[in-house]
């Protein structure tokens, strides 16, 4: 019988066959680090590309994407919205102590869902467009000279992002689900010199994947790519 | 004095001169229809294309765009947190009555604030590439194959969505933020043949322009294409 007050873990999914070979890359990734972040255990039902388009992950999620998030009777989609949902639903719990997604103040609460939409409104797209450009368009004529002028842009935007930052630690006051998102957005450029040469973001992400929960979240995923999981 | 629980109207940004011609597909226009759906008055700085790029703006909007929300001690920029703070202040407000851009039912709220990520996140992205490419790639030699590598994702896009709205009316329930987000989103596409060849959403976008609170958004842009703003 369920324990009164104890919600059920949920349930997301993520790829059976990560597609980064482990790095961390794909949208499951998001929410497992909000999931640690809040200390809320969960269980992962993997998903084939072939099962992706089938109509029962298409019940989950129209666009027959990853992730999905299944709690009692609340099916969410959209990494963003997931991750909103764990952070707001632990707002009412960290009254009296640190810690938490979002600030417990209404504007700077505001202000952190906003850098939420930042990083998959604004500064996502564009590092979406590289990877698509890389993984799909090597063979095709015009690939340099695409190539160069999303780099262009997306040096642009990460210029625009560390002014902003300057010498904080994180994007407005402690660490929040704005950041969490950032810096999982700005890690999908990898190993990319783009990054390596935004020294102050360098050190942001640095600091999003230094964080416990960041770590517990990785080895998790890891370890669906190495077979354990 | 200040009316005490009188708010003072927010002030947003928009262009000076319209981009599209007064088409309303900038993307002030998603604020202003929330701001009529809630029913509350708002003032517009409009902002000219070398002012996005000055520090006067770049400290209202890192990345030098518009819109961006002013209220009080509280400033926002991304439309899609700009709409959510609207919706959210609204729920509290519309307890006993029809209406407001949110459900009053905890799960419900969160799946419409999943379909504003959808439409941000999923949706948009690929809409805003198609404009990219028709704006700045034309005389490109990789023009063609790119537009009908762009346009075929995004009818996958729109026949996926679709088949979830079904003969549904909105997404989920009575009109919410999410719908508005999605069919501000799926207007960009204009009087593409993308939109006219999905009969299901084109009467979804057509749904959304005739309510009332888009139709003064709309004519409030206008005015100011037309010079009367």
């Amino acid at each position: 019988m369920t324990q009164p007050n104890v919600p059920q873990p949920p349930t997301i999914t993520a790829f059976a066959h990560s597609p980064d070979r482990g790095r961390g890359l794909a949208r499951d990734m998001a929410v497992r680090w909000a999931l640690e972040e809040v200390g809320r255990p969960y269980t992962v039902r993997l998903v084939s590309f072939e099962e992706l388009k089938q109509p029962a992950h298409r019940s989950r999620n129209p666009f027959g994407q990853i992730p999905t998030y299944e709690e009692g009777d609340l099916a969410l989609f959209e990494s963003g919205a997931i991750v909103l949902h764990l952070a707001q639903s632990e707002v009412g719990r960290q009254v009296g102590r640190q810690g938490g997604l979002l600030p417990l103040d209404a504007d700077a609460r505001m202000r952190a869902v906003m850098w939420m939409f930042a990083a998959l409104s604004t500064v996502e797209p564009v590092i979406v467009q590289r990877s698509e450009v890389l993984l799909f368009e090597q063979e095709r004529p015009w690939f340099a000279a695409r190539l160069a002028s999303i780099e262009e842009r997306i040096a642009a935007r990460l210029d625009e992002l560390a002014v902003r930052l300057g010498s904080s630690e994180w994007l407005d006051g402690d660490f929040s689900a704005g950041d969490l998102m950032m810096v999982q957005v700005l890690r999908r450029l990898g190993a990319s010199d783009l990054l390596a040469a935004n020294r102050p973001l360098l050190g942001y992400v640095a600091r999003g994947e230094a964080r416990p929960a960041f770590q517990r979240a990785f080895a998790a995923q890891r370890a669906v790519y190495e077979g354990a999981g």
